[in-house]
């Protein structure tokens, strides 16, 4: 049986995981016959975000501590990911991915990768193993494989021109499709970057993980 | 195009809405063709627990603004909800149904359900609509629906021993199954009473929201 980690920043669209897209990724994988593993780093939220009224709420909370409420308190800190252990990564999105995993949302084409997350999604492309990103979390992929990755988060042209000067290579994708960049095994879909419902969310999704299990 | 109300306990299994519960009825909801409004008390949670280490944590948060991370900020306070708009109810499990719904987990054969959530849930009584309730939230049926009210949460005899007190007619169940209490128009299934993964948990949550729609 494939085993997938899974990489989630929070708990919520807003201000950590979008909850939707980390349980269909979720579901995914239990469907196609593999297993997974979620991990969260161990740190604060950029902010926290009351997701009533869109405004920002204290006191704020921790990464790993608000993941565990999707993974049903069973989740691991990111540092006690052993590569060894699994087949493929799979990281879903909410602006969490790009304001706890990395500070893309704050700094755009001068982001960075948290640390932690960076050193365990950095050894997948090390050990040359599978992995899929969504929503707005492929925006990391060139901090993580370098110049040139295939990469997309849909059709928004800001986000997208942030991503090339990154040295990404977005590419336009529907929200039920997927972007393969084969020679680095990942796999992208736009995710709640497009969906106006949880079919369209759930269409690109499935696919993914379908691809990113072929890969693993 | 059949309208569902989705009523959330707030956001995590162990105070709030159970999150694949949630997740997976309102794509079932949207994989039948229907559309899906959620709803949530606003009130204080019973607590508010810290759902990597169990133990409870400190400020308290509010069921109405935690439900909101699940439904993207798409959710109305309880008392906004208007019976003519609906054809029929769904009540996702998670602890937050016997801890903010109810006071089930606390009182058990002498519990009472939320009087903003009572009033909305005895509106689809009165109107004769169809109602599903998913793991523990059927504990409330026989609050809402009277002595008598076929209903399951699966095979946990303290538990169900605490419904039948209240005056229900406990059904044993399996994790994939429903029970149908066709006069009543109200159906059940164990859900994470039972589940011991997201297949288990889909396959009973599919069954329910097919049947409340047809019951529609």
């Amino acid at each position: 049986m494939k085993k997938v980690a899974v990489i989630l920043a929070g708990c919520g669209v807003y201000d950590g995981a979008e909850i939707n897209e980390a349980v269909l990724t979720l579901l995914h994988i239990a469907k196609a016959g593999a297993s997974y593993q979620c991990f969260a780093p161990d740190i604060d939220q950029l902010h926290t975000i009351n997701h009533l009224t869109g405004e920002e709420m204290a006191p704020n909370r921790n990464v790993l501590v608000e993941a565990a409420r999707i993974a049903r308190g069973d989740i691991k800190a990111i540092t006690e990911l052993k590569i060894n252990e699994f087949d493929a990564l799979i990281v879903p999105g909410g602006f969490g991915a790009a304001k706890n995993l990395s500070d893309f949302a704050v700094k755009g084409p001068a982001a960075q990768v948290q640390n932690d997350v960076l050193k365990a999604c950095t050894d997948f492309v090390k050990a040359n193993k599978a992995a899929g990103y969504m929503c707005i979390a492929p925006a990391m992929l060139p901090l993580i494989y370098g110049q040139g990755v295939k990469t997309t988060i849909g059709n928004d042209t800001d986000t997208a021109s942030a991503i090339e000067k990154l040295g990404g290579d977005h590419q336009a994708c529907a929200v039920d499709d997927i972007v393969i960049d084969e020679q680095h095994k990942v796999v992208t879909t736009p995710a709640y970057m497009l969906a106006q419902s949880l079919l369209d969310a759930d269409a690109g999704i499935q696919k993914l993980v379908k691809k990113v299990l072929e890969l693993a």
